[in-house]
């Protein structure tokens, strides 16, 4: 048994480049159900596919990260292990690359969970990742439109061994500050996983913050004959009423796989070892 | 009906300063129980009361606070208004003072939640806070001797209007690296409220992250019965299980007030309207 999800965040179709989505969508959901089909481990193929999600250029994390108020370009990215409970993340980070790779080496080469800014920079450069040397020329922000106000990528994975994983990474909301911090590299907010479920959320950060969003579908889901939809459905509420918006991916042991957005639509992928198939443009 | 409680870290005994840790816990709680006596709103007196922890130099937070590898002062801090669930954070924020009210800043000013780093430090300067001349001379790192490994200040009230606030703030752990972001910024680790529950949290902060122990104790606790220690005792158990250790600190509606540690002591001070009144080191 084994299950993947993938998303490129929840928003507006409006000037979305939606073919270019879809076919990444595509591409990589196809690389990770080979890859778990194989025997792969769930924490690899999170990996995976956010670092290709990153590099497409078409969703607003990775090369399609858009700049700041000053014009910078800062990523957040989390990565959970739900078998050994341990997490990596960095967030304001700029210069370097890839940020899912970097929080994924936080977890494993420090004792820390969460570096930030200048520092996880300095981390990054000093475990041998790339130099970004002209950000103008690196990141592809005409790739996302003007009208695209914020984004996200993830992905939660089952793996054969029963472990699950989820990560999520992100280019940030146009307007932010310099330094903003969004529910990307919040444990309990963007990402968890545990051995009971993974969860990747995608929005308006401030709000998942607000509401623990990722852990708030935790701990709703721990019963294992809970009902996914129903527990996203409340988590979303909990988030409209405080006047937020965006979408949530979770999968559960078992291969519960589910998703559910209160945006215009939410771009997704999933796949099962039951033959369940689907990457779109998922509209509401 | 009103309740306040404080907390200065949860560690060990060994090296601490006792009596200007009993003597400021002492002077911190007189102040809050005055304020919410008077009807004082429990935002306003656990921004006051962090305040004050931070300024005393003998906890590890504000002026106690510790530098990290490199010699550096960073300082995290978050406060939570259960009333309208908004909330405001600074993580690895140096160069400027005081942390939690400019974490209060941030919640007030902005659209966003969190600020790190040098965005966080150009935030505060733009609106107004004191810059830090000389660290080496600002700080007081001698004031926590070299066998505290971390520490933490923190304050949750519920006022007479029937709101719930809570704060937290830490300058950090021994030996941690650049632009380490602990639980204490972090709203759903280290600190929550809501109209039901605000929590302030103490520790390793990387396994208050990786438990959403803030969240976890106010979703456990939702139920207007349920016993608070308990509750704390079933956070910490999960924290141990992990491999962690800290403190938590807890006010529910209607006025109850709970701590529980699984580190040697906790500095704590604990007051309400119907007469209840300590302000102590615990110990186990």
């Amino acid at each position: 048994v084994w299950a993947v999800g993938i998303h490129g965040g929840a928003g507006p179709l409006r000037g979305s480049q939606l073919d270019r989505q879809q076919a990444d969508l595509d591409a990589t959901l196809a690389w990770a159900e080979a890859e778990l089909r194989r025997g792969g481990a769930a924490l690899d193929v999170v990996e995976g596919a956010v670092c290709r999600m990153e590099d497409s250029g078409a969703f607003v994390a990775g090369r399609g990260a858009r700049p700041n108020t000053e014009g910078q370009y800062e990523l957040d990215a989390s990565i959970c292990d739900g078998r050994t409970r341990r997490c990596g993340a960095v967030a304001a980070l700029s210069g370097v690359y890839p940020p899912i790779t970097i929080a994924r080496a936080v977890m494993e080469r420090t004792k820390h969970v969460l570096l930030a800014g200048d520092g996880a920079r300095r981390f990054a450069l000093a475990n041998g990742f790339t130099a970004i040397g002209e950000p103008e020329r690196f990141f592809a922000p005409g790739a996302t439109p003007p009208g695209v106000t914020h984004g996200t990528v993830g992905a939660v994975a089952l793996d054969q061994s029963g472990a699950i994983a989820a990560a999520t990474s992100t280019g940030g909301t146009t307007g932010k500050l310099p330094g903003r911090v969004g529910d990307s590299p919040i444990v309990g907010a963007g990402s968890w996983a545990d051995d009971r479920i993974g969860v990747s959320c995608t929005g308006q950060g401030e709000f998942f913050i607000r509401t623990a969003a990722a852990h708030n579908v935790a701990v709703q889901a721990r019963d294992p004959d809970a009902l996914l939809p129903p527990v996203l459905d409340r988590v979303l509420a909990e988030i409209a009423a405080l006047g937020g918006e965006g979408g949530i991916l979770a999968v559960g042991a078992g291969g519960r796989i589910a998703y559910a957005f209160n945006t215009e639509a939410m771009r997704v992928a999933v796949a099962d070892s039951q033959g369940r198939r689907e990457a779109l443009i998922a509209r509401r």
